[in-house]
């Protein structure tokens, strides 16, 4: 088969590559159906992080099991699946917990962009749509493996609530998804952090009812003089920058909440400012597979349509086009089809 | 009257000071009962944070109403009293929040450690107990000013509920309280962090069930075996220190929580290795004033005696000698009698 794989920056290419095979009993082979590039792809895509080796491509999956090890048990040939960017057992004290990606047994899944995906802990971290999907829900469906599931981890973790006034910092795919899970979760008020037409009318459609066009510290002071110098109940920060993550902080109320999914580069919090801003903080990589069955039946009964985020959609073969629409912000989010 | 006044590293003088009057209508002077020497004073004690000017100490305190501003409605002359160390309105959205530590309006409440003081905001500041309480009740109610509320906050921050796992770094007066709200909050394990001997005892006897001497990535080993390799639901973090907040987060489970309420000193957090710490961190200056109602209850009751973390008791014109017993590690607490 051919895959996307990085050599180094801005070097996607898409080249033969050995076919995925089961190696531990419980994997599963699926088929993709369609596959995406990720923000945090373009971290080492723009060389931010060291590409060593070449390094196949892709962590958001959706698609047809091919063949599963002959230790799965849940999981069936022919089941359309959506499985998380970590494999997990989902019976560890941790996935108990509800944090499958701090699994104990934890693995990387990567090579997405293809199409044939191998999948470890096959049967704790897919989970199976009750049949298979009409086309047109299919975007919807691949959301759910990170950037939708990232985007409610956000809201989740910043406990957004009826009523709640919210803010998101980041107009990427996970920030417009952020606002669609805060507007699920019954916000009362979604202010989006936004200096892009296209992004500020996506975030309109996903139910954002305030745009703040300004940055850092006057982002802040306007968010401030929304909330009548309260603060926002709860911030969902999704960029990862240091600008962004005390822009989260400083615009939310004492006793507020921030939950931060932009993977941090060169964050650093001090202590003591932390403290007397006297927010809750939490964060991390999303237990996407706490929240699939819940956010795909509410695919599934057409409640949410988080495949809007898709606004380009490319066959497979032109991977390195996907990326650079993305890195030259021409696109929000590529989707493709294999 | 003759207060407690800090000139510098290790001065404290008992001098001469103006007796404290009514400025704002919304004042109250109250006749102290007791006051006490708090962990926190002996930063500037110690010269760690500098002491610029003569400065009247203490922000601990309880006692009986002695005159009232014009404007004060609930609070009333010859009531026993105690106050916060953060005099707040208990009005505003902050307060409203249960923040009253943030309160718009707050103000620093100092020189407790004196036969008067003035508590701005006293209707908003000062809870009464149902009638004047026994001697021998008198230290159990100081607590509540700071020191117990403070420890309550910790396990509040951090979640603490039935059948919780707890660890608490800190055996100061605030970490052996930290030991008593998890143990009246229903944790089943709670494990106290401590090196000496005579806190050890009364660790145990607020409900510690077990005892960690090794500290930095010794003590997180040691609380990582002691929970089968998952770590602990609730860390209470009661120094500030780099090295207490990093053994707070590594001995915390994903999705578990920090409540941290030592007041950080040179303490920097990395966001990435948070990100992937997975913890909830919560923590700031103790909401005191939200829980006076509640633990004075609990006081009065006899349910808690929080008190007994005083071991040592001055009259207060040793006020001196009780700053240097804390500060030599020869007392835990020191309570100072006017």
């Amino acid at each position: 088969m051919k895959g996307a794989v990085l050599y180094g920056p801005r070097d996607v290419r898409f080249e033969r590559r050995d076919d995925p095979k089961i190696i531990e009993p419980t994997d599963a082979i699926i088929r993709i159906s369609a596959a995406c590039v990720c923000g945090s792809d373009l971290w080492p895509y723009r060389g931010i992080q060291a590409t060593t080796k070449p390094t196949p491509m892709g962590h958001e999956y959706c698609g047809i099991v091919d063949e599963v090890g002959s230790a799965v048990r849940s999981i069936k040939r022919g089941q359309f699946v959506i499985g998380s960017f970590f494999a997990s057992d989902n019976t560890c004290p941790h996935c108990n917990h509800g944090y499958q990606s701090s699994c104990q047994r934890r693995e990387g899944v990567t090579g997405a962009q293809a199409p044939f995906l191998r999948v470890p802990l096959a049967d704790g971290t897919l989970v199976a749509t009750p049949e298979l999907p009409p086309n047109e829900m299919i975007p919807s469906l691949l959301t759910l493996s990170d950037v939708m599931g990232t985007g409610w981890f956000a809201a989740d973790a910043a406990r957004v609530k009826p009523g709640s006034i919210v803010a998101v910092v980041g107009d990427g795919a996970v920030g417009l998804l952020a606002v669609l899970s805060a507007k699920v979760m019954g916000a009362a008020r979604i202010i989006a952090m936004s200096r892009h037409e296209s992004r500020q009318r996506q975030a309109r459609e996903f139910g954002a009812t305030d745009i703040v066009t300004q940055r850092g510290d006057e982002g802040v002071a306007r968010i401030n003089e929304l909330t009548k110098g309260v603060g926002a109940d709860a911030v969902l920060e999704c960029v990862g920058t240091q600008e962004s993550m005390m822009q989260a902080i400083h615009a939310t109320r004492p006793g507020g909440y921030v939950g931060y999914v932009g993977v941090p580069h060169g964050v650093t919090l001090d202590g003591q400012e932390l403290f007397f801003e006297h927010v809750h903080l939490h964060g991390g990589p999303a237990p996407v597979r706490q929240y699939l069955p819940d956010l795909i039946d509410r695919v599934w009964k057409g409640e949410i349509e988080p495949g809007k985020v898709f606004d380009l959609t490319l066959p497979l073969d032109q991977v390195a086009e996907g990326y650079r629409a993305m890195d030259e912000r021409r696109a929000i989010k590529t989707l493709l089809r294999p």
